[in-house]
């Protein structure tokens, strides 16, 4: 008989998982069962099908059902929920009581959308952009019109993700923040140009404040928001997630970082024969040398073919994470790599940070953007622990040299004495990111 | 009486060692030396003055005599040409045959177009384009009209940024390249979006073709290639440099790589009190870990730091080149840093490459572009040793990535284990970075 592997989850780790245990062995039995609809979808692309740059939302899938079973050897089921798992004896319960034997499950049950404990939080015009189901949804909402008004909740990346949607569907949009400025996960003079994007969008963020109540009115919403009201006809919600654990925990899997399924870097979970990867599992971070809980599509398609390759019998071990994360919003792309001061200092790091601001080309180049850099480092060692990034022309790019600096221990005098490259439509002569690591070195060659 | 600095050229290594020089030593007397007319400008910005992206010459320019007298205390004399160096008396002779005398001299004499040893290279219409001098004759035969047919000697980064100014002039544009295919300083997978640019321009390029003569003909020019003639309106060579040693060599500097000025890591010649830097020098390669000669803007402001702290008194200490270049024609970004697996294998390195194209952006986003990384590694030790990029979307900063990674020493699994962010409209699930480097270590996590 074939060793079969389970997989709970028909996302990124699930399938990503799924796919390289395929790679790993080709004799495998593989059957991944998913609770929704839709398998093989970027769940971070949804903002983009919403807000029409993206045509279809076919276009945001990979490989339907039919892919996996005839190119791939692998059944993938779709509507059916895993509900329990008897570890002993190897069997996974779905939501129809059917047993599902295994002799490796792949736990890849992701993250669920936090709704923040406020009256009025479930109702029908209160809406999340999570999956696809979430997602068709809002655009349902959004077709049926008329929607004018919106107020998203949260502004970091997914909740701004969420307001440029609506933006571009012709809403006007509002955001509230409890934190007392804009995109809190950045340093304010790095968040400082996408809050100036902000306001070019003519979006109000109300910050320090905080969402007391929403109840229906008519077709539409009345939310309090520190003892006023006012009237919309939508709330979408960026406040976060949590790790879908629970079936796990059930099995005796120990929970860890942010209350994910504890694993190992092979991705093995405190329980023989269960795996677990992605959204809803922890993973080791490389400058903090220890398990957190991340949740990034990034470390999930990852953290799926380390497991996937391990409990197929190969080598499978998951470097580390970074927390490192990107976003755009009117045109300005950010993001941040590692750790910040507060993070670095409770780790007993002695940090140190410098932000300078750059340009993307040379200044006489018609169209030039400013780059705003942050370096966070290690004041003893000169370790480079982290990085931020905003601003026009290429930011993606330019975090990405900071997540191979960091994530390889280098020091910050490295950044400032790289040779890199130039020239006046593409890269100034001295990169904002070596005018950054210049300054942390007491300016430098 | 102060301690007199003099400084041979005005531009990028020159001007950045007077004010690094400065900075170090506030009582320092300082002159420069330029033979030109013109001081601080960009030499790399020039084909875009010629094409017009920027508006004005002087939009090049970024500071002038004035404002190096009255705000950092430095002297610039320019038209005054350094012709000989009495080394052990601390003099400059110029060519009016005054005596300058220094107590440090510091040699940033640049480096000029070679043209290559054919019938009629220094014709009226054979330009080049490669100081502002250069470019105002350029841009002089351009206005004068009617050109319209012109000949770019050379494929190589120099001719066809040259060219691309051209064909933004109106110009019908032919190159012609002695190797047997257009750009080769890129492998043929990385330099092949730059070709299909050059075809989608209609820049028709002559490959394996030897340029054997130019004659006058009226106002333009008949040229000789592989025994056919053709009438064109001018010619533009984009052949290379060689470094200007001649008077440095004269006072004794023994001469080093490609015949430029030997330097050690302080920017010290041979001679006692004699410093050197920029593209009449050479650099301390830090893969090759030898002495090379190769001239780029980013060395020589570098140098020029170095050197101006070193010889006021400061520590100076340059950390090396890898030659990392970019360039860019018809929206397709291009460059390359570290050694080719050619250069590898001389060095003792056992090379190994692997190229691999992905997108800059997630496949379904409107717009996303292709991208293709070339990396070269060691095999015993899985080093770094090189890459070469080419494609749309943020190809400059994804060579800084590589840049910084060879810099450091870095093994090739380190860019595949990287955690590098992700957002669709910036950057996709899995970099074209991680893409090839998880192909040279037989895919990755």
């Amino acid at each position: 008989m074939r060793r079969r592997l389970v997989v709970v989850g028909g996302d990124a780790a699930g399938l990503s998982g799924a796919a390289e245990a395929r790679r790993t062995d080709p004799d495998l039995e593989i059957v991944v069962l998913e609770r929704g609809p839709d398998v093989s979808y970027s769940a971070c692309g949804l903002p983009y099908w919403i807000g029409g740059e993206v045509a279809r939302e076919s276009d945001l899938v990979s490989h339907d059902p039919a892919y996996f079973a005839e190119r791939r050897d692998i059944e993938v089921r779709t509507g059916v929920e895993a509900t329990g798992i008897d570890a002993a004896a190897g069997r996974v319960w779905t939501q129809d009581g059917e047993a599902v034997g295994y002799d490796a499950l792949l736990v890849a049950t992701g993250a669920r959308p936090v709704r923040p404990p406020v009256p009025g939080v479930d109702l029908h015009g209160v809406l999340i952009l999570r999956d696809m189901v979430s997602a068709r949804a809002l655009n349902a909402r959004l077709q049926r019109g008329p929607a004018r008004r919106a107020l998203v909740v949260g502004t970091g990346a997914l909740g701004l993700e969420g307001a440029e949607a609506l933006l571009r569907r012709g809403l006007e949009v509002e955001a509230i923040e409890v934190a007392p400025r804009a995109l809190p996960a950045l340093a304010e003079p790095v968040a400082a140009p996408v809050v100036a994007a902000l306001d070019a969008a003519g979006m109000e963020v109300r910050t320090g404040a905080k969402l007391q109540g929403i109840e229906p009115d008519g077709d539409g919403l009345v939310v309090t928001i520190d003892g006023g009201t006012r009237a919309l006809d939508l709330v979408l919600l960026g406040t976060g997630v949590a790790p879908n654990a629970e079936v796990a925990a059930a099995a005796g899997c120990a929970l860890g970082a942010g209350g994910a399924i504890a694993v190992d870097r092979r991705g093995r979970t405190s329980v023989e024969g269960i795996w677990a990867a992605g959204d809803s599992a922890t993973a080791w971070h490389l400058v903090l040398e220890r398990d957190v809980w991340m949740p990034l599509a990034t470390t999930a398609t990852r953290q799926g073919r380390v497991a996937g390759r391990d409990l197929a019998g190969g080598e499978g071990w998951f470097p580390g994470v970074l927390g490192s994360w990107m976003s755009t919003f009117g045109g300005v792309g950010f993001g941040a790599v590692g750790l910040d001061p507060a993070v670095a200092g409770q780790a007993g790091f002695v940090p140190r940070e410098v932000v300078r601001e750059g340009r993307d080309r040379s200044g006489y180049m018609p169209g030039t953007r400013p780059i705003v850099v942050r370096l966070v480092w290690d004041d003893p060692t000169g370790r480079l622990l982290g990085g931020q990034v905003a601003g026009g022309g290429e930011v993606a790019a330019r975090l990405h040299s900071v997540s191979l600096a960091v994530g390889a221990g280098l020091e910050v005098r490295r950044l400032a004495e790289a040779d890199l490259g130039y020239v006046p439509p593409l890269a100034p002569l001295r990169d904002p990111l070596q005018l950054a690591a210049g300054a942390a070195v007491g300016d430098a060659p």
